[in-house]
């Protein structure tokens, strides 16, 4: 029995205004191409399928031409529940007209958590399906007194563990923040200070626990009790991490093994830190010019059009941060070298970089002669 | 082979800001009934699926349990179509998916109309769905020019009519307007000035045209090329219109039996007119008090909170008009009356509607002497 456990897909999502759909489609095509080269029995997507409740047309088209591809071509079934970020009852629509085919989408959660029962050539296994709930509606579901996080997975967990398996394997799919988790800057908390966190020990009696909603990829408590992270960096914060799908294989009586399979996005989302001049003098020969980049800059002094010029070489620059100015106003560091400085100075900065070269002299004097005049003008 | 032909649900919708969600439910439920009592082959369901591109999720809901009834609890197959209302990329998500379970829905157009083959004790039939395409997306996807609905829609019927259907009877599901056919207030135009029309002969060639748009039940050309209207009234335009489903049935080399299968709503949409003190004396004796209504009033005079009076007997009063008020002021007479009238008669119309009895001698002694002081007051 194996499959490959992703999540966090986020489809129609936006970084910096730019739309990712493009980046997510060529995704969504390394995602199947590996579950067909590693001849997967299930694909697994715990939750945030989209990015918003009512997602673009176009992200459902291509979560459709997605599904059709594993389902119709390559016959590979697929479990995915709602997470924190999407629509219980639109993800739900016509769940139980699709099961048959083997497409198993998890909307609003039920009082019971049904197994979906996967097939394979070595045995099957049982996977249960919770999508994400606030404690208040496990509350109301289940008629109990309950508040936090914690005490509505273990309920649910209870439900499911109780269950009879036939002395299947057990795979949980969930989507939560586990105590002791990393976060990034691109997942929304399910609530303030903390209070969503839950003990990763409450999974650890199943074979495995496909888990969504931290976008890096990690375990905690156990290797088993994992979370695949996103598949594409959806921030600045994520520039380190490295994505992937996990392939997760089973044997009865057996631990999971576990094989991260790297992605490999068309553009990455990175961080560049530089002078100006240099950034733009390297550009030529970086071979990531089309990722997604934010700048930071390390000049003091004032620049013409910095954006323009990074994007000539750097077309997807997404954010400009003038960190060496910030570091400088921040002192007062600025002004004091502007009132020091001079016009002459000032305006000699703006020539080179208009021009490309430094006045020549007699350019020099001629300004020079325009400043004087201009003050005894003003002094009059 | 028998099925039953709806249309024009628009789950989601409101009138006058009253939701009717729960009349739909309701209505959604006599159509399950029908459908099990007559025992038919399938559903057909000719577009305007919801309300809008963007349902409410309560009206997902609604379908969803609806879906899930038809076909695991009757066991009867359901053929939709997106008309101009719906979403074509959102209601056709998962199409493929559902397909095998029985429900078909038929989202965005493709150049290939595959028909959805129904098997019954009596002989099969092959169902021709077509969903509301514009003009232009037919002109782009078949890469011909064309720029009228009419011949838009003869380029798709030509597509099916050509196809090979083994001499099974052949039913088309198509959302267009007819030329000639009857529009009620609450259909939103395909185009505008009667370029949305349609030859209905086009459609002569089938056995059955099951069609979609207009709200008012209606044949147009033949018995058999036919709207279903909508189950429900949803605007006060349609109050005379007998809401029902289609029931046919179709024999081989027969044309199509057809019976009207009528829906009585829980509460029905209506007007009524008449003086306001005459309305509110009847309708203790009224059986639909709790129907949706628009009052028009005949009374001439000022009124005071006739609103609230009329719902204190008739709750879903939605829209008042003042036929009687409008008609005078129209002429200028309310004008010319006010003056006329004087202070007194005025000030004693609304001391009786308030009271509920006229002045005394007294009363109007003293309001006669307090009109008189402010006069003087006035004018000096």
């Amino acid at each position: 029995m194996k499959f490959i456990h992703t999540s966090d897909w986020h489809i129609g999502r936006q970084l910096h205004n730019e739309s990712l759909l493009d980046e997510q489609a060529l995704m969504l095509q390394q995602i199947a191409s590996l579950a067909a080269e590693h001849g997967v029995d299930a694909l697994v997507v715990a939750g945030d399928i989209y990015d918003r409740a009512i997602p673009p047309a176009n992200a459902v088209a291509l979560l459709n031409r997605f599904l059709d591809t594993l389902l119709l071509e390559l016959k590979i079934p697929v479990i995915m529940i709602a997470g924190n970020h999407d629509s219980h009852e639109r993800l739900g629509f016509g769940a139980r007209q699709m099961s048959g085919s083997g497409l198993h989408i998890c909307g609003p959660l039920e009082r019971h958590i049904k197994p979906v029962r996967i097939e394979s050539d070595s045995g099957a296994a049982l996977f249960y399906p919770i999508p994400y709930a606030e404690p208040a509606m496990v509350r109301q579901l289940f008629e109990v007194e309950l508040s936090s996080h914690q005490d509505a997975m273990a309920l649910l967990l209870d439900e499911v563990l109780g269950q009879d398996g036939d002395g299947l394997p057990k795979v949980v799919v969930a989507h939560c923040f586990l105590d002791g988790g990393s976060g990034s800057d691109s997942e929304r908390p399910l609530s303030i200070g903390g209070a969503d966190r839950i003990d990763p020990m409450l999974f650890s009696a199943f074979d495995y626990a496909a888990l969504g909603h931290l976008h890096g990829p990690q375990f905690k408590g156990a290797p088993h009790v994992r979370y695949s992270g996103s598949p594409l960096k959806y921030s600045f914060s994520e520039q380190h991490q490295n994505k992937s799908v996990s392939l997760v294989e089973l044997q009865a009586g057996q631990p999971a093994v576990i094989e991260l399979l790297p992605l490999t996005p068309r553009r990455d989302v990175r961080i560049i830190e530089g002078y100006l001049q240099q950034l733009l003098e390297q550009a030529p020969t970086d071979p990531g010019r089309e990722d997604y980049l934010m700048v930071r800059l390390l000049d003091t002094q004032a620049l013409l059009d910095p954006m323009g010029k990074l994007r000539s070489h750097y077309p997807n620059v997404l954010h400009l941060e003038r960190t060496g100015l910030m570091a400088r106003q921040a002192s007062g560091d600025v002004e004091r070298d502007r009132v020091q400085k001079g016009e002459l100075e000032m305006f000699s900065d703006f020539f080179g970089q208009v021009q490309g070269e430094p006045m020549s002299d007699a350019q020099r004097q001629l300004m020079t002669g325009l400043i004087e005049a201009l003050h005894r003008e003003e002094s009059r």
